[in-house]
Protein backbone atom coordinates (compact mmCIF):
# COMPACT_ATOMS: atom_id res chain seq x y z
CA UNK A 1 0.00 0.00 0.00
CA UNK A 2 1.70 3.55 -1.14
CA UNK A 3 2.03 6.40 1.34
CA UNK A 4 1.84 10.11 1.23
CA UNK A 5 5.33 12.52 0.17
CA UNK A 6 4.65 16.30 0.49
CA UNK A 7 7.22 18.67 -1.11
CA UNK A 8 7.16 21.61 1.26
CA UNK A 9 8.16 25.08 1.01
CA UNK A 10 9.48 26.82 4.53
CA UNK A 11 9.72 30.25 2.79
CA UNK A 12 12.77 32.57 2.88
CA UNK A 13 13.88 32.07 6.84
CA UNK A 14 11.43 33.30 9.17
CA UNK A 15 8.95 31.56 11.07
CA UNK A 16 6.29 34.68 10.61
CA UNK A 17 6.76 33.45 6.32
CA UNK A 18 6.04 30.33 6.72
CA UNK A 19 2.18 29.17 5.59
CA UNK A 20 -0.35 27.33 8.07
CA UNK A 21 -0.37 24.43 5.13
CA UNK A 22 3.16 24.25 5.03
CA UNK A 23 2.97 24.24 8.90
CA UNK A 24 0.55 21.41 8.57
CA UNK A 25 2.29 19.53 6.48
CA UNK A 26 5.47 19.33 8.07
CA UNK A 27 3.39 18.14 11.55
CA UNK A 28 1.40 15.48 9.64
CA UNK A 29 5.03 13.58 8.51
CA UNK A 30 6.52 10.66 10.33
CA UNK A 31 9.91 11.76 8.19
CA UNK A 32 11.22 14.52 7.16
CA UNK A 33 14.01 14.96 4.39
CA UNK A 34 15.77 17.77 3.45
CA UNK A 35 19.12 19.93 3.06
CA UNK A 36 20.62 20.25 6.68
CA UNK A 37 20.13 23.88 7.05
CA UNK A 38 16.58 23.44 6.62
CA UNK A 39 15.89 20.33 8.22
CA UNK A 40 17.67 22.05 10.98
CA UNK A 41 14.81 24.74 11.06
CA UNK A 42 12.26 22.42 12.32
CA UNK A 43 11.27 21.81 15.86
CA UNK A 44 10.22 18.06 15.36
CA UNK A 45 7.90 16.08 17.59
CA UNK A 46 9.81 12.84 19.21
CA UNK A 47 8.37 10.66 17.29
CA UNK A 48 9.33 12.58 13.87
CA UNK A 49 12.10 10.82 12.10
CA UNK A 50 14.67 13.63 10.56
CA UNK A 51 16.84 12.82 7.51
CA UNK A 52 18.93 15.57 7.12
CA UNK A 53 21.18 15.15 4.06
CA UNK A 54 24.07 17.58 2.34
CA UNK A 55 23.96 19.86 -0.17
CA UNK A 56 23.88 18.94 -4.21
CA UNK A 57 22.21 15.08 -3.13
CA UNK A 58 18.92 16.45 -4.40
CA UNK A 59 18.29 13.10 -6.65
CA UNK A 60 19.55 10.56 -3.77
CA UNK A 61 17.45 12.47 -1.32
CA UNK A 62 14.48 12.39 -3.33
CA UNK A 63 14.60 8.88 -3.95
CA UNK A 64 15.38 7.83 -0.58
CA UNK A 65 11.69 9.95 0.42
CA UNK A 66 9.88 8.10 -2.77
CA UNK A 67 11.03 5.12 -1.06
CA UNK A 68 9.72 5.43 2.21
CA UNK A 69 6.35 7.29 0.81
CA UNK A 70 5.94 3.84 -1.58
CA UNK A 71 6.12 1.80 1.36
CA UNK A 72 3.33 3.49 2.89
CA UNK A 73 5.10 5.90 5.19
CA UNK A 74 3.94 9.39 5.74
CA UNK A 75 6.69 11.54 4.35
CA UNK A 76 7.76 15.17 3.64
CA UNK A 77 10.68 16.72 1.83
CA UNK A 78 11.52 20.50 3.11
CA UNK A 79 13.25 22.88 0.87
CA UNK A 80 13.59 26.79 1.99
CA UNK A 81 11.53 29.52 -0.54
CA UNK A 82 9.92 27.84 -2.57
CA UNK A 83 9.98 23.76 -3.78
CA UNK A 84 8.88 24.60 -7.23
CA UNK A 85 11.71 27.25 -7.86
CA UNK A 86 15.53 25.52 -8.00
CA UNK A 87 14.06 23.10 -5.20
CA UNK A 88 13.80 20.22 -4.83
CA UNK A 89 10.08 19.66 -6.84
CA UNK A 90 11.70 19.02 -9.72
CA UNK A 91 13.86 16.81 -8.63
CA UNK A 92 11.22 14.75 -7.08
CA UNK A 93 9.88 14.56 -10.74
CA UNK A 94 12.85 13.36 -12.30
CA UNK A 95 12.98 10.47 -9.65
CA UNK A 96 9.93 9.52 -10.35
CA UNK A 97 10.30 9.84 -14.29
CA UNK A 98 13.00 7.44 -14.12
CA UNK A 99 11.77 5.58 -11.18
CA UNK A 100 9.95 2.47 -10.69
CA UNK A 101 6.00 2.82 -11.37
CA UNK A 102 5.06 2.11 -7.35
CA UNK A 103 6.50 5.95 -7.49
CA UNK A 104 3.64 7.32 -9.84
CA UNK A 105 0.90 5.85 -6.99
CA UNK A 106 2.56 7.99 -4.26
CA UNK A 107 -0.10 10.65 -2.47
CA UNK A 108 2.52 13.69 -3.72
CA UNK A 109 1.08 17.09 -2.84
CA UNK A 110 3.51 20.43 -3.52
CA UNK A 111 3.16 23.28 -0.73
CA UNK A 112 4.05 26.38 -2.63
CA UNK A 113 6.38 29.02 -0.14
CA UNK A 114 7.56 32.38 -0.55
CA UNK A 115 10.77 32.12 -2.53
CA UNK A 116 13.25 34.49 -2.26
CA UNK A 117 13.36 36.80 -5.07
CA UNK A 118 10.17 37.60 -4.05
CA UNK A 119 11.00 38.57 -0.40
CA UNK A 120 14.12 39.75 -1.26
CA UNK A 121 11.87 42.41 -3.69
CA UNK A 122 10.01 43.15 -0.79
CA UNK A 123 12.81 44.28 0.98
CA UNK A 124 13.65 46.98 -1.64
CA UNK A 125 10.17 48.48 -2.59
CA UNK A 126 9.50 46.22 -6.49
CA UNK A 127 12.37 46.04 -8.76
CA UNK A 128 10.23 42.87 -9.84
CA UNK A 129 7.02 45.11 -10.29
CA UNK A 130 7.52 44.71 -14.47
CA UNK A 131 7.99 41.45 -16.44
CA UNK A 132 10.72 39.04 -15.10
CA UNK A 133 12.62 35.92 -15.32
CA UNK A 134 14.34 33.46 -12.92
CA UNK A 135 17.57 32.00 -13.33
CA UNK A 136 19.44 29.31 -11.62
CA UNK A 137 23.46 30.34 -12.09
CA UNK A 138 24.78 27.12 -11.41
CA UNK A 139 26.08 25.36 -14.31
CA UNK A 140 26.23 21.80 -12.85
CA UNK A 141 22.90 20.89 -14.81
CA UNK A 142 23.09 23.01 -18.09
CA UNK A 143 26.22 24.62 -20.13
CA UNK A 144 27.39 27.98 -18.88
CA UNK A 145 26.78 29.44 -22.97
CA UNK A 146 22.67 28.74 -22.00
CA UNK A 147 22.61 30.54 -19.15
CA UNK A 148 24.59 33.50 -20.66
CA UNK A 149 22.27 33.13 -23.77
CA UNK A 150 19.36 33.97 -21.20
CA UNK A 151 20.45 36.83 -19.14
CA UNK A 152 21.45 38.22 -22.31
CA UNK A 153 18.09 38.10 -24.07
CA UNK A 154 16.43 39.18 -20.92
CA UNK A 155 18.15 42.26 -20.53
CA UNK A 156 17.68 43.10 -24.55
CA UNK A 157 14.24 42.71 -23.75
CA UNK A 158 13.53 44.82 -20.93
CA UNK A 159 13.14 42.10 -18.26
CA UNK A 160 14.63 42.37 -14.76
CA UNK A 161 15.96 38.90 -13.54
CA UNK A 162 16.62 37.06 -10.30
CA UNK A 163 19.86 35.11 -10.39
CA UNK A 164 19.92 31.59 -7.87
CA UNK A 165 22.45 29.97 -6.63
CA UNK A 166 24.88 32.61 -7.95
CA UNK A 167 28.57 31.62 -6.94
CA UNK A 168 30.36 28.94 -5.05
CA UNK A 169 33.68 27.67 -4.62
CA UNK A 170 33.48 25.63 -7.86
CA UNK A 171 31.72 28.95 -9.34
CA UNK A 172 34.14 31.69 -8.78
CA UNK A 173 34.00 33.25 -11.87
CA UNK A 174 30.50 33.20 -13.45
CA UNK A 175 28.58 35.86 -12.03
CA UNK A 176 31.28 38.67 -12.47
CA UNK A 177 31.35 37.30 -16.58
CA UNK A 178 27.67 37.87 -16.37
CA UNK A 179 28.08 41.09 -15.00
CA UNK A 180 30.92 42.00 -17.63
CA UNK A 181 28.27 40.85 -20.47
CA UNK A 182 25.33 42.93 -18.87
CA UNK A 183 27.22 46.16 -18.57
CA UNK A 184 27.51 46.12 -22.71
CA UNK A 185 23.39 46.03 -22.87
CA UNK A 186 22.44 47.75 -19.68
CA UNK A 187 23.18 51.61 -18.31
CA UNK A 188 25.66 51.37 -15.62
CA UNK A 189 23.24 52.90 -13.68
CA UNK A 190 20.55 50.25 -13.63
CA UNK A 191 20.53 48.47 -9.76
CA UNK A 192 21.93 45.57 -8.87
CA UNK A 193 20.54 44.20 -5.04
CA UNK A 194 22.16 41.32 -3.49
CA UNK A 195 19.68 40.02 -0.42
CA UNK A 196 20.55 37.14 1.78
CA UNK A 197 18.82 35.30 4.90
CA UNK A 198 15.98 37.61 4.77
CA UNK A 199 13.88 37.27 7.67
CA UNK A 200 16.68 35.47 9.78
CA UNK A 201 19.05 38.08 12.26
CA UNK A 202 21.24 37.65 9.74
CA UNK A 203 19.64 39.48 6.75
CA UNK A 204 21.57 41.28 4.32
CA UNK A 205 20.34 43.54 1.54
CA UNK A 206 22.13 45.79 -0.21
CA UNK A 207 22.28 46.96 -3.64
CA UNK A 208 24.88 48.94 -5.99
CA UNK A 209 24.88 50.24 -9.53
CA UNK A 210 25.45 48.04 -12.27
CA UNK A 211 28.57 49.43 -13.41
CA UNK A 212 30.12 48.30 -9.37
CA UNK A 213 28.79 45.27 -8.94
CA UNK A 214 31.25 42.21 -8.17
CA UNK A 215 30.82 38.25 -7.85
CA UNK A 216 32.37 38.84 -4.47
CA UNK A 217 29.24 40.97 -3.52
CA UNK A 218 27.72 37.65 -3.46
CA UNK A 219 27.40 33.96 -2.13
CA UNK A 220 25.98 30.49 -2.45
CA UNK A 221 22.94 31.92 -0.97
CA UNK A 222 22.27 35.21 -1.91
CA UNK A 223 19.82 35.80 -4.24
CA UNK A 224 21.03 38.72 -6.78
CA UNK A 225 18.20 40.93 -8.70
CA UNK A 226 19.46 42.66 -11.44
CA UNK A 227 17.23 45.77 -12.85
CA UNK A 228 16.11 46.45 -16.34
CA UNK A 229 16.28 49.86 -18.43
CA UNK A 230 13.33 50.99 -16.49
CA UNK A 231 13.93 49.62 -13.14
CA UNK A 232 14.44 53.18 -10.86
CA UNK A 233 15.58 54.18 -7.31
CA UNK A 234 13.86 56.77 -5.33
CA UNK A 235 15.64 58.59 -2.42
CA UNK A 236 14.25 58.70 1.14
CA UNK A 237 15.89 60.84 3.90
CA UNK A 238 16.99 58.33 6.79
CA UNK A 239 16.01 55.44 4.99
CA UNK A 240 17.52 53.02 2.10
CA UNK A 241 16.66 54.12 -1.32
CA UNK A 242 13.11 52.12 -2.63
CA UNK A 243 14.17 50.37 -6.10
CA UNK A 244 11.31 49.61 -8.14
CA UNK A 245 10.29 49.13 -11.93
CA UNK A 246 7.76 50.57 -13.40
CA UNK A 247 4.46 48.82 -14.71
CA UNK A 248 4.44 50.53 -17.77
CA UNK A 249 6.99 50.41 -20.85
CA UNK A 250 7.52 54.13 -22.25
CA UNK A 251 6.93 54.54 -25.94
CA UNK A 252 10.19 55.93 -26.66
CA UNK A 253 11.85 52.76 -25.86
CA UNK A 254 9.38 50.36 -27.41
CA UNK A 255 11.68 50.31 -30.51
CA UNK A 256 14.88 49.89 -28.52
CA UNK A 257 13.65 46.14 -27.57
CA UNK A 258 16.70 44.31 -29.39
CA UNK B 1 4.17 63.20 11.88
CA UNK B 2 4.14 60.44 9.26
CA UNK B 3 2.29 56.89 9.54
CA UNK B 4 2.73 53.46 8.36
CA UNK B 5 1.80 51.38 5.09
CA UNK B 6 2.11 48.06 4.81
CA UNK B 7 1.99 46.59 0.96
CA UNK B 8 0.35 43.10 1.88
CA UNK B 9 0.58 40.01 -0.48
CA UNK B 10 -2.81 37.73 1.11
CA UNK B 11 -1.39 34.72 -1.48
CA UNK B 12 -3.70 32.82 -3.98
CA UNK B 13 -7.14 33.05 -2.18
CA UNK B 14 -6.69 30.07 0.38
CA UNK B 15 -6.47 31.11 3.98
CA UNK B 16 -3.83 28.52 4.68
CA UNK B 17 -1.57 29.70 2.11
CA UNK B 18 -1.56 33.37 4.16
CA UNK B 19 1.92 33.99 6.10
CA UNK B 20 1.65 34.78 10.05
CA UNK B 21 3.50 38.15 8.80
CA UNK B 22 0.40 38.88 6.76
CA UNK B 23 -2.08 38.21 9.12
CA UNK B 24 -0.50 40.16 11.51
CA UNK B 25 0.10 43.41 9.07
CA UNK B 26 -3.85 43.30 8.04
CA UNK B 27 -4.38 43.28 12.23
CA UNK B 28 -2.11 46.07 12.84
CA UNK B 29 -4.25 48.34 10.55
CA UNK B 30 -6.48 50.89 10.95
CA UNK B 31 -7.06 51.50 7.27
CA UNK B 32 -7.47 48.63 4.72
CA UNK B 33 -6.93 49.47 0.87
CA UNK B 34 -7.55 46.83 -1.54
CA UNK B 35 -9.46 45.90 -4.94
CA UNK B 36 -13.14 44.65 -3.76
CA UNK B 37 -12.57 40.91 -4.13
CA UNK B 38 -9.38 40.96 -2.00
CA UNK B 39 -10.77 43.16 0.93
CA UNK B 40 -13.61 40.83 0.78
CA UNK B 41 -11.26 37.99 2.02
CA UNK B 42 -10.58 39.61 5.16
CA UNK B 43 -12.37 39.63 8.63
CA UNK B 44 -12.14 43.08 9.80
CA UNK B 45 -12.34 43.94 13.40
CA UNK B 46 -15.21 46.51 13.59
CA UNK B 47 -12.64 49.47 14.13
CA UNK B 48 -11.06 48.56 11.03
CA UNK B 49 -12.09 50.81 7.99
CA UNK B 50 -12.46 49.06 4.91
CA UNK B 51 -11.57 51.12 0.98
CA UNK B 52 -12.47 48.42 -1.45
CA UNK B 53 -12.25 49.44 -4.99
CA UNK B 54 -12.48 48.59 -8.16
CA UNK B 55 -9.71 46.84 -11.05
CA UNK B 56 -7.71 49.51 -12.71
CA UNK B 57 -7.75 52.06 -10.36
CA UNK B 58 -3.86 51.01 -8.69
CA UNK B 59 -2.72 54.63 -8.79
CA UNK B 60 -5.48 55.83 -7.21
CA UNK B 61 -5.58 53.57 -4.61
CA UNK B 62 -2.22 53.55 -4.10
CA UNK B 63 -2.73 57.63 -3.57
CA UNK B 64 -5.30 57.54 -1.12
CA UNK B 65 -3.75 54.84 0.59
CA UNK B 66 -0.78 57.17 0.62
CA UNK B 67 -2.43 60.60 1.77
CA UNK B 68 -3.76 58.84 5.05
CA UNK B 69 -0.40 57.38 5.49
CA UNK B 70 1.35 60.65 5.48
CA UNK B 71 -1.49 62.02 7.82
CA UNK B 72 -0.29 59.43 10.62
CA UNK B 73 -2.27 56.91 9.95
CA UNK B 74 -1.82 52.85 10.04
CA UNK B 75 -2.74 51.88 6.97
CA UNK B 76 -2.82 48.90 4.89
CA UNK B 77 -3.11 48.29 0.86
CA UNK B 78 -3.79 44.29 0.52
CA UNK B 79 -3.12 42.09 -3.01
CA UNK B 80 -3.92 38.37 -4.15
CA UNK B 81 -0.48 36.82 -4.38
CA UNK B 82 2.87 39.06 -3.81
CA UNK B 83 2.11 42.33 -4.00
CA UNK B 84 5.12 42.71 -5.49
CA UNK B 85 4.53 40.45 -8.88
CA UNK B 86 1.98 42.39 -11.09
CA UNK B 87 0.15 43.75 -7.98
CA UNK B 88 -0.22 47.23 -5.98
CA UNK B 89 4.18 47.32 -4.48
CA UNK B 90 5.41 48.53 -8.24
CA UNK B 91 2.35 51.58 -8.11
CA UNK B 92 2.67 52.36 -4.80
CA UNK B 93 6.71 53.16 -5.77
CA UNK B 94 5.15 55.11 -8.87
CA UNK B 95 2.67 57.17 -6.70
CA UNK B 96 5.91 57.85 -4.18
CA UNK B 97 8.11 58.56 -7.11
CA UNK B 98 5.92 61.21 -8.47
CA UNK B 99 4.17 62.36 -5.44
CA UNK B 100 4.92 65.24 -2.56
CA UNK B 101 7.98 64.78 -0.71
CA UNK B 102 6.04 63.79 2.68
CA UNK B 103 5.23 59.93 0.63
CA UNK B 104 9.19 59.37 0.79
CA UNK B 105 8.94 59.80 5.03
CA UNK B 106 6.28 57.68 5.59
CA UNK B 107 7.03 53.78 7.21
CA UNK B 108 6.53 51.43 3.86
CA UNK B 109 7.10 48.18 4.32
CA UNK B 110 6.05 45.16 1.94
CA UNK B 111 4.82 41.72 3.11
CA UNK B 112 5.63 39.01 0.46
CA UNK B 113 3.19 36.49 -0.40
CA UNK B 114 3.00 33.09 -2.43
CA UNK B 115 2.15 34.67 -5.90
CA UNK B 116 -0.32 32.84 -8.21
CA UNK B 117 2.33 31.33 -10.49
CA UNK B 118 3.92 29.28 -7.78
CA UNK B 119 0.15 27.91 -6.47
CA UNK B 120 -0.32 26.77 -9.78
CA UNK B 121 3.13 25.27 -10.78
CA UNK B 122 2.94 23.26 -7.43
CA UNK B 123 -0.64 22.30 -8.36
CA UNK B 124 0.67 20.59 -11.23
CA UNK B 125 4.12 19.14 -10.83
CA UNK B 126 7.04 21.39 -10.61
CA UNK B 127 6.40 23.43 -14.21
CA UNK B 128 8.87 25.91 -13.40
CA UNK B 129 11.62 23.80 -11.92
CA UNK B 130 14.22 25.14 -14.97
CA UNK B 131 14.68 28.99 -15.63
CA UNK B 132 11.64 30.53 -16.44
CA UNK B 133 9.73 34.44 -16.54
CA UNK B 134 6.74 36.22 -15.51
CA UNK B 135 5.17 38.09 -17.87
CA UNK B 136 2.01 40.24 -17.28
CA UNK B 137 0.13 39.88 -20.92
CA UNK B 138 -2.00 43.40 -20.03
CA UNK B 139 -0.55 45.92 -22.54
CA UNK B 140 -2.78 48.41 -21.18
CA UNK B 141 0.53 50.13 -19.82
CA UNK B 142 2.86 48.59 -22.46
CA UNK B 143 2.73 47.65 -25.98
CA UNK B 144 1.80 44.41 -27.10
CA UNK B 145 4.75 44.29 -29.76
CA UNK B 146 6.96 44.67 -26.40
CA UNK B 147 5.23 41.06 -24.84
CA UNK B 148 5.21 39.40 -27.88
CA UNK B 149 8.88 39.44 -28.43
CA UNK B 150 10.06 38.77 -24.24
CA UNK B 151 7.79 35.76 -24.99
CA UNK B 152 9.10 34.52 -28.41
CA UNK B 153 12.70 35.25 -26.67
CA UNK B 154 12.13 33.26 -23.82
CA UNK B 155 10.67 30.15 -25.70
CA UNK B 156 13.70 30.15 -28.22
CA UNK B 157 15.75 30.95 -24.88
CA UNK B 158 14.33 27.49 -23.50
CA UNK B 159 12.84 29.25 -20.56
CA UNK B 160 9.06 28.15 -19.52
CA UNK B 161 7.10 31.48 -18.70
CA UNK B 162 4.21 32.21 -16.62
CA UNK B 163 1.69 34.82 -18.32
CA UNK B 164 -0.69 36.97 -15.83
CA UNK B 165 -3.60 38.97 -16.75
CA UNK B 166 -3.79 36.69 -19.74
CA UNK B 167 -7.19 37.73 -21.44
CA UNK B 168 -10.04 40.32 -20.70
CA UNK B 169 -13.00 41.77 -22.79
CA UNK B 170 -11.08 44.79 -23.89
CA UNK B 171 -8.14 42.18 -24.55
CA UNK B 172 -9.96 39.16 -26.25
CA UNK B 173 -7.00 37.59 -28.81
CA UNK B 174 -3.80 38.86 -27.63
CA UNK B 175 -3.77 35.43 -26.00
CA UNK B 176 -4.35 33.58 -28.93
CA UNK B 177 -2.18 35.34 -30.79
CA UNK B 178 0.74 34.53 -28.40
CA UNK B 179 -0.11 30.84 -28.39
CA UNK B 180 0.01 30.98 -32.72
CA UNK B 181 3.69 32.91 -32.18
CA UNK B 182 4.73 30.21 -29.71
CA UNK B 183 3.66 27.18 -31.31
CA UNK B 184 6.34 28.18 -34.41
CA UNK B 185 9.22 28.07 -31.61
CA UNK B 186 7.92 25.38 -29.78
CA UNK B 187 7.06 21.56 -30.21
CA UNK B 188 3.18 21.13 -30.47
CA UNK B 189 3.06 19.03 -27.22
CA UNK B 190 4.61 21.21 -25.08
CA UNK B 191 2.03 21.53 -22.27
CA UNK B 192 0.28 24.71 -20.76
CA UNK B 193 -1.21 24.86 -17.85
CA UNK B 194 -4.30 27.12 -17.00
CA UNK B 195 -4.68 27.53 -13.39
CA UNK B 196 -7.32 29.77 -11.24
CA UNK B 197 -8.61 30.17 -7.97
CA UNK B 198 -6.00 27.87 -6.37
CA UNK B 199 -7.28 26.97 -2.61
CA UNK B 200 -10.27 28.26 -3.63
CA UNK B 201 -13.50 26.22 -3.66
CA UNK B 202 -14.00 26.76 -7.01
CA UNK B 203 -10.37 26.11 -8.11
CA UNK B 204 -10.13 24.65 -11.41
CA UNK B 205 -6.24 23.39 -12.94
CA UNK B 206 -6.26 22.03 -15.84
CA UNK B 207 -3.87 21.34 -19.07
CA UNK B 208 -3.75 20.83 -22.83
CA UNK B 209 -0.89 20.68 -25.40
CA UNK B 210 0.54 24.08 -27.24
CA UNK B 211 -1.06 22.59 -30.28
CA UNK B 212 -4.93 22.88 -28.60
CA UNK B 213 -4.26 25.91 -26.34
CA UNK B 214 -7.17 28.22 -26.49
CA UNK B 215 -7.34 31.97 -25.33
CA UNK B 216 -11.05 30.81 -24.48
CA UNK B 217 -9.06 28.45 -21.83
CA UNK B 218 -8.32 31.57 -19.99
CA UNK B 219 -10.41 34.53 -18.14
CA UNK B 220 -8.77 37.47 -16.39
CA UNK B 221 -7.94 35.68 -13.23
CA UNK B 222 -6.23 32.97 -15.04
CA UNK B 223 -2.39 32.39 -14.49
CA UNK B 224 -1.44 30.66 -18.17
CA UNK B 225 2.01 28.46 -17.30
CA UNK B 226 3.86 27.28 -21.04
CA UNK B 227 6.17 25.05 -20.55
CA UNK B 228 9.66 25.09 -22.06
CA UNK B 229 11.44 22.50 -25.03
CA UNK B 230 12.28 20.45 -21.99
CA UNK B 231 8.82 20.30 -20.16
CA UNK B 232 7.62 17.03 -19.82
CA UNK B 233 4.19 14.83 -18.51
CA UNK B 234 4.63 11.55 -16.44
CA UNK B 235 1.12 9.56 -16.85
CA UNK B 236 -0.15 8.11 -13.63
CA UNK B 237 -2.92 5.40 -13.21
CA UNK B 238 -5.93 7.30 -11.39
CA UNK B 239 -4.14 10.71 -10.83
CA UNK B 240 -3.54 13.52 -13.12
CA UNK B 241 -0.61 13.67 -14.97
CA UNK B 242 2.79 15.42 -13.04
CA UNK B 243 3.87 18.20 -15.68
CA UNK B 244 7.60 19.67 -14.98
CA UNK B 245 10.54 21.09 -16.10
CA UNK B 246 13.46 19.20 -15.48
CA UNK B 247 16.56 20.66 -13.95
CA UNK B 248 19.17 20.20 -16.37
CA UNK B 249 19.63 21.17 -19.66
CA UNK B 250 20.36 18.02 -22.48
CA UNK B 251 23.90 18.85 -24.48
CA UNK B 252 22.22 18.18 -27.21
CA UNK B 253 19.65 21.03 -26.92
CA UNK B 254 22.89 23.46 -25.95
CA UNK B 255 23.73 24.09 -29.44
CA UNK B 256 19.53 24.41 -30.87
CA UNK B 257 19.50 28.34 -28.33
CA UNK B 258 18.72 30.57 -30.48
Amino acid sequence: MSGRLAVIGLGPGSETMITPQARDEVGRATHIFGYFPYVERLSPRPEQIMHGSDNRQELDRARAALDLASSGQNVAIVSGGDPGVFAMAAAICEAIDDGPPAYRDIDLVSVPGVTAMLAVAAICGAPLGHDFCAINLSDNLKPFSVIEERALCCAQTGMAMAFYNPISKSRPWQLDHIFDRLRSHLPPQVPVIFGRAVGRPDQCVSSVALADAKGSMADMATCVIVGSVTTRSIERPGRDPLIYTPRYWPDELAGDVR
